[in-house]
């Protein structure tokens, strides 16, 4: 009973790790291994505090925690011993950390196919030029977004604050009705509205509620990695269907869609507008075969003259359109909030389901977007960005033409965040991108979005983060890496 | 070209959507319906503007928006007229809006499954007596909080507000590390914490990632239906397991799991702990077979006396457990943040599905949990949670058995937030749980929680946010609500 424990308790006294911790983790530790047998007798508390240096109550908090859950016991005239009802076929060497090879990990299909997809894993560090679909975060008015924060935090309502309104806050929903209803030509209750956990998050809820794993979903080819990675992470048998200057395609000889996932204001990567009587036909299909259409409405609101072009949410009298939006571009990313409108019929499902998939927004920040935008600060944001990007669009451009000249054609869009820079003939459009990568640039290879070959091959290059300045040194260093990737004159093998 | 447009444009003047959307809307519904054919002049705008009372720049707006999309061109000489480009077989008159009958919504299986599920739809307005998992909203420091959330989003770094991070703030992987380790005895590096849009949503990333459509998970009977639903609703085959009381029993006839859902520091609802005997047995059996075993640690923070019993995670040498946190009890559950810990040789493959699943919880709220952590305003919150929580614990044990006397048998509990009211013999809990909830009562009938025929009936009340005054009144209150739902005396037919 007096043993030492020095060989069984080994504190540092320096790490994070309180002494209360370490010495309640080693004695369990050596318990569970059988390096202290059950009955062994644990040395009286100021006998144990005195060998290992520590205060009387520490030791003392430790042994009865290990007494409260069951590795010691009281035994009457002799006091406290490693418990004999522990199991003997329970406690094992094995059980000392780190002497076990643990089986292996057996991760699901669907995980499976979603690491397989070909989109990254998300990006670390601060954003480089020119990342695409990063907005100006600079930009974003922070102190007035910061103040609404503030205040509805301190006013947060006990149903706000509560498990109610698992799929979205009253006043977001009612204030996000009125707002797509006048901008975008999406016609929605409020009921309709489901404020989600970041798009990406309504994209996985939508397919989740009306695709059964297996069924077929339609993606546009070239198109958004994130929309197919989302897809096959429900179990999705992902189709991609080629884009012409028209946007998606219908017809050909595609398996029968349960879902097409398109972007029809502005598609991505191409940027091309999809047309009234292209948008009637995809309606069309999706009325006489009972599929629904997605459309990922990521950036209209960028659109540098006029108004954009009303939603395809808008032309559709069959219930089949399912629409999303996001926050991640119009305000920032790491806001997290983006939003999915569905027919009425289907309001119920998609509540239930988003209810027990957890794809939920705080109640503060939905709150301090609708006072965002009630109180004009999203409109008076979105007209400057207009104009802020307009400008770098611009600059890109024109900095593209001047440093790599007849290297890349570029055509202006007419609106978003990025542009197409294509590179002529059978250019290596991911190796350009690898090597601008360890130059410090970020461009993404126009091939990487396509799933099959590809039939352009280019740079897709953000300009919407980045100063006059930066679109100017960093295309003229892009020019440096491409006319150092080329070979040495015509001496071509 | 100059026939009145009175009977195909009707504004309204009072209702929230703009002249010019209404004129768009209304115009463009005819074209498609083919009330306007095509060909037909639109009249010119003065006169438009004249016949319609409005201005005329009202009318340029919304011609110049059609025109962009289509649906009016010009031609020479004439002016502006209905497109003829648009293909006859897609203008239709049962485009006008309301015309159609949308084809049947289908919904995929496993939104059917979640539907019948048995788990309710979210709670809607303030929280009643005795709602269960509530905690105190009014004693949370919202100023603190508020201040924390404005102080951090004014600061808010770019990566923070950029794309990056998915899986989780650094700041609050790094903080949580420290107080799983300190406060749970759960030992996981950072990069094994990923931070999601709620605990619910941890379970259903968790489950999409080690379970296939159909493996089996074994859950609790009886147990939380939260996890049931979201089980059912990532496919899995969920077979519920009799809890007795040490909690889950493995053993049993049961088809061999691929993931076990466990509540082993307070079981839900029956409020019972794992003792270590069945701890190390469930792990065995995980290690042996390869499963998995989610630790629900919905509450633990909560324990009245002495310190919490370790989470079973800690015991974990063989990786099996998956370990799920939520800030739900132990701040506010409007809040939407919970974690999952994971072995680090799943962390990729959770790091990728959550990207793509958007299961996100907002950075600025990320960054000011893990202030409120370091700051001491957490443990400082739990410290006067526990104390408050165990005295309101003793106020309903109290009430319930003076007002209720032998009509119900209370065990009190040794922490959380939570209690059982059994009720004697055949009691029918769900009917009395319906009268209760007509008397603005919510009280869950104990059975509800069973999969199978209960094998306990009674009343599981939540104590933690009500005043001892509420407790009181809603006590005696429920008293009567009971008396008045027994037979008049014995004369039972």
């Amino acid at each position: 009973m007096q043993e030492t424990f020095s060989g069984i308790v080994d504190l540092s006294r320096t790490g994070p790790i309180s002494l209360y911790r370490q010495i309640y983790e080693q004695l369990r530790d050596a318990i569970l291994s059988g390096r202290l047998a059950a009955g062994t007798g644990v040395p009286a508390s100021r006998v144990m505090a005195r060998q290992l240096s520590v205060s009387r109550n520490t030791v003392l908090a430790a042994v009865e925690q290990l007494a409260a859950e069951g590795y010691l016991e009281a035994r009457q005239g002799v006091g406290t011993v490693v418990a004999v009802r522990l199991s003997e076929d329970l406690v094992r060497p094995e059980r000392a950390e780190g002497a076990v090879r643990p089986p292996p990990h057996r991760v699901s299909r669907l995980a499976q196919r979603v690491a397989a997809s070909g989109r990254e894993m998300a990006p670390r560090g601060v954003p480089q030029p020119f990342q695409t679909g990063t907005p100006d975060i600079d930009a974003f008015p922070h102190d007035i977004w910061a103040r609404l924060l503030r205040r509805v935090s301190r006013q947060l309502s006990r149903d706000a604050a509560a498990y109610a309104h698992t799929d979205g806050l009253p006043e977001l929903r009612t204030t996000l009705s009125a707002y797509l209803r006048e901008s975008r030509g999406v016609r929605a209750a409020p009921e309709q509205i489901f404020v989600t956990s970041s798009a990406q998050a309504g994209l996985d809820l939508l397919a989740r509620a009306v695709v059964d794993p297996g069924g077929v979903a339609w993606i546009e080819e070239p198109g958004y990695l994130g929309a197919r990675a989302a897809l096959l992470g429900t179990g999705a048998e992902v189709v991609p269907v080629p884009v012409d200057a028209h946007g998606l395609k219908p017809g050909g000889a595609h398996p029968a869609p349960r879902l097409i996932y398109v972007t029809p204001s502005h598609q991505f990567p191409t940027g091309c507008m999809m047309p009234l009587a292209r948008r009637l036909a995809l309606l069309d299909l999706a009325g006489r075969t009972g599929a629904y259409v997605i459309e990922d409405d990521y950036d209209s609101e960028f659109q540098f003259r006029g108004r954009p072009v009303a939603a395809l949410h808008g032309l559709d009298v069959a219930e089949r359109v399912l629409y999303l939006g996001t926050f991640s571009k119009t305000m920032f990313p790491g806001l997290r909030v983006g939003y999915a409108v569905v027919p009425p019929g289907l309001a119920e499902t998609l509540g239930r389901l988003q209810r027990n998939t957890g794809q939920i927004a705080p109640a503060a920040v939905q709150l301090a977007i609708a006072a965002f935008i009630e109180e004009g600060h999203y409109r008076a944001h979105l007209r400057r960005m207009r104009a802020c990007y307009a400008e770098r669009r611009d600059c890109l451009v024109a900095a593209l033409r001047r440093h790599l000249g007849g290297a890349v054609a570029v055509e202006p869009p007419a609106g978003g965040m990025q542009l197409i820079a294509e590179l002529q003939g059978e250019a290596d459009d991911v190796g350009l991108a690898a090597r601008l990568a360890g130059a410090g640039i970020e461009a993404q290879a126009l091939s990487s979005y396509y799933l099959g070959p590809p039939a352009k091959r280019g740079l897709f290059l953000g300009f919407a983060a980045w100063s006059p300045e930066q679109i100017e040194t960093q295309t003229a260093l892009m020019a440096r890496v491409l006319a150092a990737s080329r070979p040495p004159s015509r001496a071509k093998a």
